[in-house]
């Protein structure tokens, strides 16, 4: 008795837990930095805060413009920023 | 000569940019907190860094997880997380 190779493969992958989409995900981001494979952003805080675009359509991306509240007003959407403030000593 | 009211209101919003979504933009967040009007998070950060969620698809929100590049292979996206550190006196 030989396991198919497509059936060792199969048992091999259920190892890992698979990535199941949810239903209607696709693109988020249709905007900034579409030429490169993943947008990470490194960003430094020294005092005070800072408020991050969540929704890909800042225009100061990847501060906030506020555009969240009219993509929200335009699609049903509920996203907002991030605002990380530096914690006092 | 009078405006007819609906021009006047026309001309009237045409001092503000229209707001036009992108082909095919939608919803953005699939998964967190969907009962409430508009996800914005507050964060602190006393020192070093923290990595922050931008695919609305983290289980450890508003933190990353790594859900993005599961997220990005399925759809084709290119998203990632933000890093922020404190930047040192």
């Amino acid at each position: 008795f030989q396991v198919a190779p497509h059936q060792a493969s199969r048992a091999s992958s259920a190892l890992f837990a698979e990535y199941e989409p949810i239903e209607g995900e696709g693109k988020i981001n249709l905007k900034i930095d579409l030429d490169i494979p993943k947008v990470a952003t490194m960003d430094e805080i020294e005092k005070g805060k800072k408020v991050y675009c969540r929704c890909w359509l800042s225009g100061t991306f990847p501060l906030c413009d506020g555009t969240h509240q009219k993509h929200n007003e335009a699609t049903g959407d509920n996203v907002g920023p991030l605002i990380v403030s530096v914690k006092k000593d």
